[in-house]
């Protein structure tokens, strides 16, 4: 039988988008501003955490010695917080479902009698990096479809994450890698050692959203060096794809703001009362 | 030379997510509060355009005699209202560069002078449906991928649809197939006709985000006639990978909202004024 309690908290996986806190979504909002407690990742900006009032922080993406908290630890905090009642916010870049572990918190709370763990899903960078940058993840007649890989971790069927990557680029659509700064010379060596055209257009769009954003262009060809003269540094979302090409068409130079009169904190902060 | 107009208006291509209208971003929010005037698809909801205020609304999703109005027509529209010096929203259901043509939008705007086309992600279906049905799309150790693509259209390179589908079903991620209730049949068709297994689970996620959200499920094999007694109808998410298994895990019967004292609608209301 499930366990239950007298004082139940709830449990929320929130997305918090790319960065840019007006990219959360009205439910993100919400839930922060209503939250006793979060938890939130490392990578989740001032601004976005700016909005949780009084609720009290806690960041999971970091010990005091730079380790990053297990993920043990914090399923266990999460079921100890819900368990005393408390409005529970679990923060995410992104989306909680991208990479996020999300779903292994969700498995772990419901087996420990949690019944309804709410998920609010977030803009993800795999999407919304390119996006900003002027670069669509489809487009007819250029692409199809899309997938998505991470740089990092292991395949659960034992292939290679380089035999993901290629068979991926290979089939034709845009790939986008998250987290894959670092591993950038190993996916590059993956795709030359196999059919895959090395004039293939591909660019790092870095900190998107943000003011700090930035894309650094070039082919599969060339990118290394070039991110390497250019320093391109996490967070980065790496797209792989003939729809680069539309960066330079779509994107502008300046980013002007609709109404920069009305700023946006004071509408939240109006909704808030 | 680009040509310039003296009272120039802005054009923003607005993601519209996925139904739920606190789904939408803040920005998204804000930019259906000031438009002038908003063309929006045939599947935004009406709770979504309810946030227009005194924006004309145009349906550019179906002509009066129930024919789609054509991507040129949309195109001249958008210039002519730009020109005209309004605030226009292109507003898109999930995200707008996610099978939304909206990139073909932008470059047809870029090309006739339009000096700045804004991009606002939305929480795209193909990772938001499975999420809102406690499928995660990506899970350690059980999906390290993800790919998104369309029971419709033709492939850049002249390569079949099929071809693509099986080649990502092989690739062993997730994959997420949109606008695919009428090619369902063609679907699992192609994937028998090669190498995959079809003990490989699968879900339909109808109506995400809305009060008639239903899932159903199956495996490849089955998931044909299952659909059919189900009466499975668009809009639905079609998600096949290993990943579906969580559904049953994650997902609760009853989705208790936080507070529904304090309706949204309010708040987006206050937020306006």
């Amino acid at each position: 039988m499930t366990q239950r309690y007298t004082t139940e908290g709830h449990v929320s996986l929130v997305g918090a988008g790319p960065g840019d806190p007006e990219l959360l979504t009205v439910r993100a909002v919400r839930r922060l501003e209503s939250a006793d407690v979060v938890l939130h990742d490392r990578l989740v900006s001032a601004d976005i955490l700016a909005l949780c009032g009084d609720a009290r922080l806690i960041n999971v993406g970091k010990k005091p010695r730079g380790k990053q908290t297990s993920q043990q630890v914090i399923n266990h905090l999460l079921l100890k917080e819900y368990r005393s009642g408390q409005r529970v916010v679990r923060l995410k870049g992104g989306d909680p479902f991208v990479f996020g572990r999300g779903s292994e918190e969700a498995v772990f709370l419901r087996e420990h009698g949690v019944p309804h763990v709410e998920v609010v899903p977030g803009i993800s960078s795999s999407i919304a990096a390119p996006a900003l940058a002027g670069i669509p993840v489809t487009h007819r007649g250029v692409s199809t479809h899309f997938s998505v890989v991470t740089g990092m971790g292991a395949t659960p069927d034992g292939t290679s994450l380089e035999e993901n990557w290629t068979k991926l680029v290979q089939a034709g659509g845009t790939v986008v890698f998250l987290m894959s700064v670092r591993r950038l010379p190993r996916i590059i060596e993956a795709l030359s050692s196999v059919d895959v055209s090395m004039t293939i257009p591909c660019a790092f769009v870095e900190s998107a959203s943000t003011h700090d954003q930035r894309v650094v262009s070039g082919t599969l060809g060339t990118i290394v060096d070039i991110a390497e003269r250019e320093g391109v540094t996490s967070p980065a979302t790496f797209v792989v794809g003939e729809v680069v090409r539309f960066h330079e068409q779509i994107s502008s130079a300046s980013r002007p703001a609709l109404d920069q009169v009305r700023d946006w904190t004071t509408i939240l902060q109006q909704a808030a009362h």
